[in-house]
């Protein structure tokens, strides 16, 4: 018997460097967690990426985002900007993430704290508020759309 | 014994305005529905509001988000598109909602597509393709984020 029309390829090394670009280059992400009723929630973010290139998080343990990864780690990530014109022609990613924080006392926060300024001057006004944490976002698999017809399937050994 | 801080507010007019806003003038949105492991998945999309002022996809139902509502109906919109400078300052909310299929033979479908072309034009292209379906998003409840300090909760009749 056939398969059914599966339109989705495995990843190429084209796949591979685009996510690499979208992880580099995008100024923010959407997060869906899940929420006090089950729901999924999609929320704005920004993030920034360690010296593995794993992307993490800087939060406010006041944000409904971080109350739901406190309960439950898993999440994704969406990345990829929509520029002008048709917003579903241009390339992002989801990532199916696993959600761990990151404890304030540890050396790694220091190293966190750099590179996210690096990446997002302006976070320097609240990033050493106390509600302020770091959360590390480790990238299990990920589905990438290239734009109409062109999406691809990623595995953790494609996302290291 | 003193409540928690909670920083969200009971939704006001403007609260109600900026949402009517948000929802009239994005170009897309991000859903968030769950993936077949449970997790949380984001991904862009294309909507318009139907004459009820509710917002409703166009989607295929080859796309994994497709699938994954009509496996599970529980879903969040995030709409509000970050400008320039930082993405976190820019008007935003996330709309916990549940999905309907609208059945394709049915009257309404003529109107929806109407309605969805006068919005999203390049939608021609692919509209009437015969695995494309509109799935309608009834509101239920919503967090709206009008910049740092500025949260919003709104109930479903705040969202009528």
């Amino acid at each position: 018997m056939a398969k059914p029309f599966d339109p989705v390829q495995s990843a190429n090394e084209e796949a591979r460097e685009t996510t690499r670009q979208l992880l580099r280059e995008a100024r923010f992400g959407t997060l869906a967690t899940i929420n006090e009723n089950g729901y999924p929630f999609a929320s704005l973010v920004t993030f920034a990426l360690d010296r593995a290139q794993t992307p993490f998080l800087l939060v406010s343990r006041l944000s409904g985002h971080t109350k739901h990864l406190l309960a439950d780690q898993r999440c994704s990530l969406l990345v990829g900007e929509p520029g002008k014109g048709d917003p579903l022609a241009h390339a992002r990613i989801t990532i199916q993430c696993s959600a761990s924080i990151i404890d304030r006392a540890s050396d790694e926060n220091i190293i966190l704290r750099t590179l996210f300024i690096a990446r997002h001057p302006k976070a320097a006004l609240y990033i050493d508020f106390p509600d302020f944490l770091y959360i590390r976002l480790t990238m299990m698999e990920a589905s990438l759309n290239g734009g109409f017809g062109k999406a691809f399937r990623l595995k953790s050994d494609d996302l290291r």
